[in-house]
């Protein structure tokens, strides 16, 4: 394990020293948010915590964290205590691009509940605006995929469906994702209001004033953000 | 066939009336609308139009079109020269609610790409405001459903999710419909605006500023109707 991987997995540990037993936890997806699931499973079995309910954010991470022995639940609509998960790109006010894993709606249905969203990364997702180095995952309507990526680019978006093979990436919930090229200023809380009323759009990877906090994995050690 | 019946299938015949040849036509879903789409039919076999494609909002009006010999092709961004679908309500504004036969964004997403969108309907469709007979469908996610349901519910919205049997109605898009009450008053393009932005809703039944005329089948005979 490279000295970064060792410090996302200390990123993970201090995100997960804060879930208490009987809380219900928010399952992040993607490669950083594993390395939570495999500590509260650790924490779990080692009789740390107990009582512990996870609600997952992908079907990938429902089986892990089965594996790994924590029992996960379906979300309803009841809040849950706390969300760790991933990001793609964090800017100085904690919001977030995600959903390069192809699960942002899952997750944004699901921390949208968590009454502390925490993040956890690697310093190389930290980034002055959103757009900067990421492309934003907007997921749309497989049905007239076209006619929405026309108006996506109307509203001056560049960017391609996210296609790694012969057949357009697919997500959970059967839509298409189209990765965006965000332009070099843009306010965010305008951009998620003209793309998620776009038609034919299903929802954006912005998490815009969600995260509380963030464990970040950098070169000199595991730094701990707050929302300004 | 009852009196009304004959006038819907004669504002179908109607509406198909400004159809030309060479046209790419958007075919709309349910009952009235298949009168158009068998009049299209109709008329294509007896030689008087010739060269039309037809493009369907729903799996079954792609089956009725190739039944009655109306060739069809997918959606792509190319503008439609017009489409023909029924409405569920009809304001004075010509402003619409549609999708209680479950086809609403596939409508959507065809109807806004087509050049003149031509309604019919009978006469009891017709209201003073939107949502005074009929419910909203809204179409929703069905991942975290019933938390989508509670941030429509905080909207002032009554109504209830769409299940006819034993499981929910699902769409041709694998999403669920919540059938929404709308309030006593409200400012239709900003119920589009509060709706779409909600965070597990993919589209609204509102069809607002699309239709351009609209034959509504009535006791005493066929109405014609355009936006004021």
């Amino acid at each position: 394990m490279s000295d970064l991987e060792a410090l996302k997995k200390e990123a993970a540990v201090r995100a997960v020293a804060l879930v208490d037993s009987g809380m219900r936890v928010g399952l992040g997806t993607g490669s950083t948010a594993k390395y939570a699931i495999e500590e509260l499973g650790r924490r779990l079995a080692g009789g740390e915590l107990s009582g512990i309910v996870g609600v997952a954010t992908s079907e990938a991470s429902d089986v892990l964290a089965r594996q790994v022995g924590v029992p996960v639940e379906p979300l309803d609509p009841r809040p849950l205590d706390i969300a760790i998960d991933g990001a793609d790109e964090i800017d100085p006010r904690l919001n977030l691009i995600k959903g390069l894993g192809g699960a942002l709606l899952r997750e944004k249905l699901t921390e949208v509940q968590a009454r502390r969203l925490v993040i956890i990364a690697d310093h190389t997702k930290i980034v002055t605006r959103l757009g900067e180095k990421a492309p934003l995952p907007v997921e749309i309507a497989r049905f007239g995929f076209l006619s929405t990526i026309e108006r996506l680019r109307e509203l001056g978006l560049g960017g391609r469906l996210r296609q790694p093979g012969a057949q357009p990436y697919l997500t959970d919930n059967g839509n298409y994702i189209f990765d965006a090229q965000l332009p070099a200023a843009f306010e965010p809380e305008e951009m998620q209001r003209q793309l998620k009323g776009t038609l034919g759009v299903v929802e954006t990877g912005l998490f815009l004033g969600m995260a509380e906090r963030a464990f970040v994995a950098a070169p000199d050690g595991v730094r701990e953000l707050t929302r300004e």
